[in-house]
C-alpha cells in the first residue's frame, strides 16, 4: 500500500510517550501486546487496512484521563487514534503512522438520562443497541441504526446513518452537544443542552463526521425519539432492479412516511437464504424491504399507498411479516447482510470489497442498473443493497485478494461506479483500498 | 453604543474600493445614496442597531460579480456585509465598521427545480413564501418558516427556524449544498447534490449559521418536503402560562407528530385582538396554537391525543379553525405578532426589545413562569410567545428608548432571564442591545 513512511524519529518518541503514560496510569493501562495492537489496527471485515499498527493502546476511564493522554502525545508529537466499536468498513481506526490508539472500553456508561427533555448523556463506548435496551422502559429510543456492533463514539466520528435515516436523518441530526478533548489536551464542550439553538458557530456539526481529526469525543448528549406505537415490515419483489429502484423513488416522491426502505438484489436475497436466519426461504429476485411505523391507522394508510405504488411499478409480490418475531428476523437479515456475505468466504484469501455511493434520488434507477450490469459482467460473486430512500447504496464484491488480475478488474468496476456517481452530482466515501491515502479528502 | 472605532485609514481605503467597483460595474451598480445606506444599516424593528452605516451598497447579478466585489474589498481590506431580506431582529446585517453591503436584490431566482430529487437550487434573495408559491404545483414545499419578509440567503446566515421547526428542524437540516464566495473572492461549492452524504467535513453545516463571517453565500440547494394532505389548526386556552407550557411539554413527551406548537401569553392574545386580522375576538388568556398535518386520519388521531393531554393539563377550551381561511388567519396572526406589537407603538421614542432563549424541554414551564413574573413586576407592556415544542421562547418588551431608567430596568429583567436560561443548560442569541459587541461569541 502507498503509505507515507512514518516520520523519522517517531519510533523513539513513541517509546518515550508510552513510558510516560505508563508512569502516570500504570503498566496495565497501556497495552503493547501484539495481539491487542493487531485487534486495534486491523479488521478482517474492513475493505480498507494498512500494514502499520498502533504502537500502543491506552484505556482511559474519564475525560480527564483522555486529556492527560493527549497532553503527553502532543508533547512527543505522537499520533492518537480514537477507537470504540471497531466495526467500520472504511479504515476509520487505521493507524497509518503508528501512534497511540485510545480505546474507550471502560467509558461505556449512560451518564444521565433526561426523560422529559428527550435526551441522554453517554460515553463513547456504549453500543447503540445496548443503549436502546437500557432506555426501553421510558418509551424513548435513539433512532440511528448502523451495523449492530457500532458504538456511539464511532458513530459520531463517521456521521453514521443506517436503515432509519430516511425517516430520522443521520447522526449529526441527533447530537445535542459533545465534550471534546483537543489535540493538546484542552477540553471543550460544544454547546449547552437545549434541543434547538443557533447561538454561535455549529461546532457540534463540525466535529460530527470529522473522524477524530479535529478532536477526541469523550461525552455525547443525544436526542431521543418517542417509540412508535406500531411497526410493520413488508417485502416487495420485482423482476428487475430498475423496477425496484423506481418504486422506491416514487414512494419518496409521494411523501409516504416510511421508517425504512432498503433495496436488495437477487444475489443479496440468496445470501440471506443461505445464511438462514429468517426461518423461511425468500424469492431470489430484486426486492424492497419496508419498515412502516407510527400509529396503527397511520401505518395501515402508509401500507395501502405503498402497495399501490409498488404494483404500478411492477412488483410481483408484496408480503408482510406475520408477527413481531418475523419483523425482527427480516430486519436482522438485512442488518447482518455483510456478515452473511463474509461467512460465505471460502478461505483466507477471499475478501469482500465494500463501497458506499449516494446520488440525487432521480438518478438512482440509472446508477443501480448500470452498476448491476457491470457487476454481472465481472462474473464474480457480487451484490447490491442500499438505503434507497436517501439515494444511497452499496456494492459488495467477493474476490481473491491474492489475485492481482481480479483486483484490477474490480478496481475498474468500482471506480467506474464512483465516477458515474460524481458525474450524477452524487458523492462517495469508500471507493476502495487504493484510495485510502485520501481519507479526509472530500471526493465530491 | 460601545462600538470599536473604525480602523484608521479605512475611510480612504473605502473610497478607493468604491471607485474601483464603480469602474468595473458602472456608477449605478454601487450606491452611496444616504437613504440607501440608512435602509441597509438600520432597521426600525431590530432590537439591535448601531450608529455606523455601510459606506456603499453593491448590487451584484451573479456569483462572478460577488467574487469580483470580494477581490476588490479584500485588496483594500474593506469589510463586506451580505444582505437579503433585512428582517432580522438581531443586527445580523449591521455594518459596525462601515464597509460595503452586498445586497442580493437582483439574485432572487429559482435556478433549477429538481422535482424528482425533492430539491431546488435558488439564489439568496428569494423569499421563502414566494418560493413556496412558485413550486406549489409540484406538491412540494420548503418547510422552514421564519417571519414572512425573510429571504433564503439570510435564513442560511442565521440558521433560522420558525413555527415548523418542531416537526421539520431548522435551516441546517434543509441545505444540501452552498456556493460560497470566500473573503478573497475564491468560489467554493460545499458539496455535491445527494440528499445524504458523510463524505468530508460538514462544511455546509459550518457555513449555515455563520452570519456571513466565513463567506458570502451566492447559491443554495434546498431540500424540499412533500406537502401534507391535510392541515388543521387548533387553539387551546389555559388559566396560567405554566399550565400551557406543561401541556406543551407533555405533547412532546407523548411523541404526537404536531407540525407546530406555539405558546402565547394573555398579552400577546390581546395584541392579536387589537391588530384585528383574524375576524374574531380571542379569549385573552395563556394559549397554545397547534398545527396538525399529515393524512386525514393521522391528523384526527393527533388531535384526539392532544385534546386529552390539554384537558389533563387544565385547558379551559380547545377550538378548531372552521375552514382553510380561518387556519391561515390564525397562523398569520401568530406570524405577524411582532409587527402587531410594533404597530401599537405610540410615537418615535417607543421601541420593542426582543429576546431569544432556549432551554431543555422540562425546564420550560419553570423559566416561562419566572420570566412572566419578572415582566409583570416590571409594569411595562411586555409579552411572551415561543416555539414551545423546541424549548424556545421570546420575550418582547415595549419601552421608551429615551428613558434611561426604563432601559436599565429592562436590561436587568432580560439579563436575569438569560442567566436563568444558561443555568438551566439553555442558550440565548439576542440578550439585548448592549451585548451586540459579541455577535459571534457563543454565550453558552
Amino acid at each position: 500500500m502507498r503509505w507515507e513512511s512514518t516520520p523519522p524519529g517517531l519510533a523513539k518518541l513513541q517509546l518515550r510517550a508510552i513510558a510516560e503514560l505508563r508512569q502516570l496510569f500504570g503498566e496495565d493501562a497501556i497495552s503493547i501486546d501484539d495481539e491487542d495492537l493487531h485487534l486495534h489496527g486491523y479488521s478482517e471485515w474492513s475493505t480498507v487496512n494498512c500494514d502499520q499498527l498502533p504502537a500502543a493502546v491506552a484505556y482511559p476511564k474519564s475525560t480527564e484521563d483522555v486529556s492527560k493522554i493527549a497532553q503527553i502525545c502532543h508533547k512527543y508529537r505522537v499520533p492518537m487514534i480514537p477507537y470504540s466499536g471497531g466495526s467500520s468498513l472504511e479504515g476509520n481506526f487505521s493507524a497509518p503512522h503508528g501512534g497511540i490508539t485510545i480505546d474507550f472500553l471502560h467509558m461505556d456508561k449512560i451518564l444521565k438520562l433526561h426523560e422529559d427533555d428527550l435526551d441522554v448523556v453517554v460515553q463513547p463506548s456504549i453500543q447503540w443497541m445496548q443503549l436502546n435496551e437500557m432506555i426501553k422502559h421510558t418509551g424513548l429510543f435513539f433512532p440511528i441504526d448502523p451495523g449492530p456492533p457500532a458504538k456511539v463514539g464511532g458513530m459520531v466520528g463517521t456521521n453514521c446513518s443506517g436503515t432509519n435515516a430516511v425517516r430520522y436523518g443521520t447522526m449529526k441530526d441527533w447530537v445535542i452537544n459533545l465534550t471534546v478533548v483537543l489535540a493538546d489536551g484542552r477540553v471543550i464542550k460544544t454547546r449547552q443542552r437545549p434541543r434547538k439553538s443557533s447561538a454561535g458557530y455549529n461546532l457540534t456539526g463540525m466535529f460530527v463526521g470529522s473522524e477524530g481529526t479535529l478532536g477526541i469525543v469523550t461525552e455525547i448528549t443525544l436526542k431521543l425519539a418517542v417509540l412508535p406505537e406500531e411497526t410493520r415490515v413488508g417485502v416487495a419483489t420485482f423482476d428487475t432492479i430498475r423496477d425496484a429502484a423506481n418504486a422506491a423513488m416514487r414512494v419518496m416522491r409521494k411523501g409516504v412516511p416510511i421508517q425504512c426502505m432498503e433495496i436488495l438484489d437477487e444475489v443479496q436475497m440468496s445470501v440471506i437464504n443461505k445464511a438462514g436466519g429468517t426461518n423461511r426461504v425468500w424469492k431470489e429476485s430484486p426486492t424492497l424491504f419496508f419498515k412502516f411505523s407510527g400509529t396503527k391507522s397511520g401505518v395501515l394508510e402508509s401500507i395501502d399507498i405503498t402497495k399501490v405504488i409498488a404494483k404500478d411499478s411492477g412488483s410481483t409480490s408484496f408480503e408482510f411479516a406475520k408477527n413481531e418475531k418475523e419483523c425482527r428476523d427480516i430486519w436482522s437479515a438485512r442488518k447482518e447482510s455483510l456478515w452473511s456475505m463474509l461467512s460465505l468466504r471460502k478461505d483466507g484469501s477471499t475478501d469482500v470489497w465494500s463501497t458506499d455511493v449516494a446520488v440525487p434520488l432521480s438518478r438512482l434507477p440509472d446508477i443501480i442498473e448500470l452498476s448491476k450490469k457491470d457487476l454481472d459482467d465481472l462474473g464474480m460473486f457480487a451484490s447490491i443493497l442500499g438505503h434507497v430512500g436517501d439515494g444511497n447504496f452499496h456494492e459488495s464484491i467477493m474476490y481473491d485478494k491474492t489475485d492481482p488480475e481480479q483486483r484490477a478488474k474490480i478496481e475498474q468496476v468500482v471506480h467506474a461506479m464512483v465516477d458515474r456517481a460524481i458525474e450524477m452530482e452524487g458523492s462517495c466515501t469508500v471507493p476502495g483500498p487504493l484510495k485510502l491515502m485520501l481519507p479526509d479528502l472530500n471526493l465530491e
